[in-house]
């Protein structure tokens, strides 16, 4: 993916909400407002107040701190308890969001020319964005052949190391993926665990979205599954407690497959270069973090509770109006049914551009995504994401029948055209 | 300057204050915890709400925010005021902590392997690391011939394009410099601006410190001097308000060598790139900072007054101690006297390592920073560093003289090995 396109959807992400202030937009992933329902400025302070009474012998809070982060132990606690991943204090790095994480951890594993970041295609844009600022090769996994993911990367490995290069990551995001919202199962996520460890491959598994499950049952984190040591897990703070914390987290594995030697250096490489980023993650917003989660005895899970009923009934909503709209499937619109996450994937009749992004914002009133966007290739042209993580219920009703007339349009222009 | 060196300089700035907790500390450049008495939580909590009584209508602060930042208005305001930047909020933009900034900028700046970026030698280690990190090719001033910095700075253009590579950029710390804790004068600082504003290279200005004179009266910012658009200027909050914080601020020119558009793509460049990083600085720890600006009338020159105060005491009782240790010259111990800043530099008759620093800290109880630390080459092998900003006053004294101990036992064994 060219970096103007990824600078263009970081932007219009960005910037979207604000273009277009009569449309409803199912465009940005951003949590929704009431995850700070209890988020005062009383409980800001109060969640400061449990830290300090917890570690008050740790020096001012305002100072600068240590590049690996203050509540290191906290965070592998939480991320013990609600996702399963094995990790301890020393092995977790404390980030400026999953962002840092993503591209301090881009940044060590792949310093070579012929290094290769492996990603899915369409992925988040972050994960191309990172890897673009640090010169890192991105090789989309190629998955019109319809074989499952595991073979793709295997078969992937295998290419790019007779091109003479060297897949040494792949990005994942096993739940609720962004942009599909599609899950890994657990057979596949095991064999890539297999693939990954026995040709060296680091797995990056963000995990956004898995506490944000509506049906069904967990399936276990990569990193929960992992023996081998091949999955760092990358956790954020900013859809389940908020996103101004800038506050994330790296969890390493014991060893780096097998070597913990190896794992010793990857671990103080990222710390060095987090020291050249950004010094260390503000103490005050880890204090908040830490704070709330000693509040919390360590899940976020009853924290969340009431922000994922909110994007559950989003999502009912979400598919009872797609049902309504395109039900008739007059005009061969369709769409999968994630079971969690903030993101639905429509497949459209035409190419949804950016160009008709304007068009669909200003006369019908809604902002959808195009997939291309995530995209390294034409493949998604005709498929559009719908966050249903903003919006309340009622707005995704209007958005999803404003849309609906605008594919109406669409679709009568094009038979027009073809008539 | 080698990647590990770098590191070892980071690390040990960061562990050395834990490492011998008998020891006093003249290493680290944090400032006083005196900045932090009007920083409780119910100041930190009014900052927030002043900032949210001036701008009700932004939405949430807890969040996602614009790249650019929430409070460019505030911080261009504040440059103008207390730095002459002829900032505006549309070429100001927000980052987390003036080390992202730096970041930003050389990787925007020096793309290609053969742009150069210029640096003093000793230097900041933040900005030779920044450049590590994306693969920046660092060149260091060559000081030796006694050629004044202007000249120093001319040649180095000249030779680097011999030999087939551009300077892009110079990093510069023109007030009371870290770690040398020199000024740069102001015939100086406009002979600069001409060589590189001639030469199209970007002056990237830090400026930590610039608040923090002691003595004399200001030189003004180069970013006050530049006409021809070639100084980018660099603002931290860290030694003004808290390092906590994790804000400070690039101010761009209003054009780049004359070239309105070049300034706007390269002012695009750098926010694309920090979505990439950092997503947005917290805009939390934002409102903080344009909370307090708001309360401070713009100007933070009376908020830092009593920590200025503590400094300018603190070099006074260091340089009344070194006097009163060294006076007599009979070890060849010389120092500066620096108008400002948090820095002063010792010149030893012998090599200081970090293995001197061991015994130096262990037996004497005394931490000192060697200056080989900062240092390109072995010019500045029997120099150190010495911070004045965190310690007491009682306690630099006490410093001083065990480090004249020190000293004493260096000199002597010396002697005694010729004798």
């Amino acid at each position: 993916m060219p970096s103007s396109t990824q600078s263009e959807t970081m932007n219009f992400l960005n910037q979207i909400a604000t273009s277009y202030p009569a449309a409803i937009s199912l465009a940005a992933g951003r949590p929704s407002e009431h995850l700070f329902d209890n988020l005062d400025h009383a409980s800001l302070l109060s969640a400061i107040r449990t830290y300090e009474a917890h570690y008050g012998a740790r020096g001012s809070l305002l100072q600068y701190g240590p590049t690996a982060g203050l509540v290191r132990d906290l965070i592998a606690d939480q991320l013990r308890i609600d996702q399963g991943v094995p990790a301890t204090a020393e092995r977790t790095i404390v980030t400026t969001g999953c962002q840092e994480g993503l591209a301090l951890c881009l940044s060590v594993l792949c310093p070579d020319p012929t290094d290769v970041l492996l990603v899915r295609n369409p992925t988040y844009v972050g994960a191309t964005g990172a890897a673009n600022l640090f010169k890192v090769l991105v090789v989309a996994l190629d998955g019109s052949s319809g074989a499952d993911l595991p073979t793709q990367i295997q078969q992937a490995i295998v290419r790019e190391r007779k091109n003479g290069r060297t897949v040494r990551a792949v990005y994942l995001i096993p739940d609720f993926d962004n942009p599909t919202g599609e899950v890994i199962g657990l057979s596949d996520r095991k064999k890539v665990i297999d693939i990954c460890a026995y040709n060296q491959v680091v797995i990056l598994e963000d995990n956004p979205y898995g506490l944000f499950r509506y049906e069904g049952i967990d399936v276990p984190s990569m990193a929960a599954l992992d023996v081998s040591g091949c999955v760092i897990h990358l956790a954020t703070y900013s859809k389940t407690i908020a996103p101004a914390l800038r506050t994330g987290a790296l969890a390493l594995p014991e060893s780096l497959f097998g070597d913990r030697l190896a794992l010793r250096t990857c671990l103080n490489r990222i710390v060095e270069r987090k020291s050249f980023l950004t010094v260390n993650t503000s103490q005050l917003t880890q204090a908040i973090v830490g704070g709330l989660l000693l509040e919390q005895d360590g899940s976020l899970r009853s924290w969340i509770e009431p922000s994922r009923r909110t994007y559950q009934e989003n999502l009912s909503a979400m598919t009872a109006a797609l049902r309504d709209t395109f039900g008739e499937s007059r005009t061969h619109v369709s769409w999968n049914n994630p079971a969690g996450g903030f993101f639905l994937t429509l497949n459209l009749p035409f190419d949804f551009t950016a160009a008709d992004v304007d068009v669909c914002a200003t006369r019908y009133k809604v902002i959808a995504m195009p997939m291309s966007f995530f995209a390294m290739d034409n493949s998604q042209d005709n498929r559009a994401r719908l966050s249903f993580s903003a919006a309340s219920s009622r707005q995704i009703q209007t958005a999803v029948e404003n849309f609906g007339r605008y594919v109406d349009s669409r679709t009568t222009s094009h038979l027009a055209g073809h008539g």
